[in-house]
């Protein structure tokens, strides 16, 4: 089936998007944190989400929470790495399956500038977020393996039976790959390097490290990385009033978009989403 | 004393602002109506404001107050009838007393489209929206006078006052004024006639008034009425991203700036502005 629309982000923005989707009967999936955005969990007492007057962070995600059982609303915890435009629709890749959708809303609030040096130059040439996409392509070579959560095992053991070789960086606790390819590193990644396509891991203790290819399995993926061709400037993603991004059927909403990084704008900009997305959808 | 900023509007686009330029010390007037926005009273069951499953209008309206209450904001329930720009600040006139201002935002919802054929066209040359400021010219002169509320009776006396004859139509119940000089009048208005300037009133039972000036009344008044200069757009206040209209130091919030009409637009446009201001005010 085709989606008429994917959410990418359960912060407020993706909730606020969500909950007007849902209204209007479409056909969405929501990605997303199922504990809701952890940054509202964490902020201190709000003064200014008007309505909900000084609520304390955890009050307003159960708040959210709240909202989202009364609609109905699920939200599918996976972790989105790829999309491509199809033209006309797009493909979203998350966690070893494939989404058809007709519209993208990325409300994946400000994601942490943690880039390795060297690692946006060589995306399609070494450098990849998605085990399932290019894991093919290194079938009996060596690979680097970046990752940030457990979450990602199934696919880090889906890479080690490819690949010949796998430097394992895992920088979460309870690893369980265990494998004879399989080399556990606990120094620390510095750059990536090489020439036309990736040659060589630089780590922290100054030593370097020679593989074919770099994977990356990160909790966010900055949506440039994600989805080719979308428009940045200083970091936030390009939208209109209507929340439009430079690609068609693509929006997007909340703090991703650029300051104030606040609730009230957030959900407010999502509520905008949502309806310049019924409204493309209507005219499609 | 001038203020930081004067914001016309009391539905959640100003409540929103309001409670950001309180937590940032500013000093601002904020007009409307005592009893928060009569739209936000009268709405039925919301689904979509994020945090409030399933509300009332009532109570919507009830945990704005609560919130107003909380931040000590106070609304000034006065109606502003022009706004003059004074290069590099504004004038604010509401009911008889000027108010310097370093800013404004407009935060009025969306004005019913409701001027008589001609309106428009004469303002400045016979069609009025404030007593104090025009009254004088009338001086032994022919006016009319609509009024849609018993707040203007004050207004309508001063210019009984001065003028020669007062054709009155009253718009509301129990009206008090009385004066050898005043004729109360119960047909409708149909159009405003004249040459260069005002000459008559056409009348709904098809009769003819002559008069030399009409002060209209209203609870609202168009946003571009108020403000010479203010661009718009289908009948919507042109702003950006960052909330600012065309003219420097003028915001814009909420339905006023066109749809979706929705509180959480209205709420997060609200807080942009705020946001935008606090930075217009450092600039400055």
């Amino acid at each position: 089936m085709r989606y008429d629309c994917i959410i990418i982000g359960s912060g407020p923005a993706g909730l606020s998007a969500a909950i007007n989707l849902k209204i209007y009967n479409k056909q969405f999936l929501w990605f997303g944190a199922s504990n809701f955005s952890e940054k509202v969990q964490k902020a201190e007492d709000i003064q200014n989400y008007p309505g909900l007057p000084q609520i304390s962070g955890k009050d307003l995600a159960e708040a959210f929470t709240k909202h989202k059982e009364a609609m109905g609303l699920e939200i599918t915890d996976k972790i989105v790495s790829t999309i491509y435009d199809m033209g006309g629709y797009y493909n979203v890749m998350a966690e070893n399956e494939f989404y058809e959708t007709n519209s993208i809303l990325f409300a994946v609030g400000v994601v942490p500038a943690n880039q390795y040096v060297g690692e946006a130059e060589y995306v399609g040439r070494g450098v990849s977020y998605c085990a399932t996409c290019d894991g093919m392509l290194y079938r009996g070579k060596k690979i680097a393996v970046v990752s940030t959560a457990k979450r990602f095992e199934h696919e880090i053991k889906f890479l080690a039976d490819l690949a010949e070789k796998v430097y394992l960086f895992p920088f979460y606790k309870d690893c369980e790959i265990t494998g004879d390819n399989v080399e556990i590193k606990k120094t620390a990644v510095k750059e990536v390097q090489g020439g036309f396509r990736v040659e060589k891991l630089l780590l922290g203790d100054g030593s370097e490290l020679n593989v074919d290819g770099v994977f990356i399995m990160r909790n966010a993926i900055a949506p440039t990385t994600l989805l080719a061709g979308l428009a940045v400037e200083d970091g936030h993603i390009v939208v209109d009033r209507k929340a439009q991004t430079n690609l068609p059927g693509v929006f997007a909403a909340g703090d991703c978009t650029g300051k104030p990084y606040q609730y009230a704008k957030a959900v407010g900009e999502g509520n905008v989403a949502a309806h310049s997305i019924i409204e493309y959808l209507g005219d499609k």
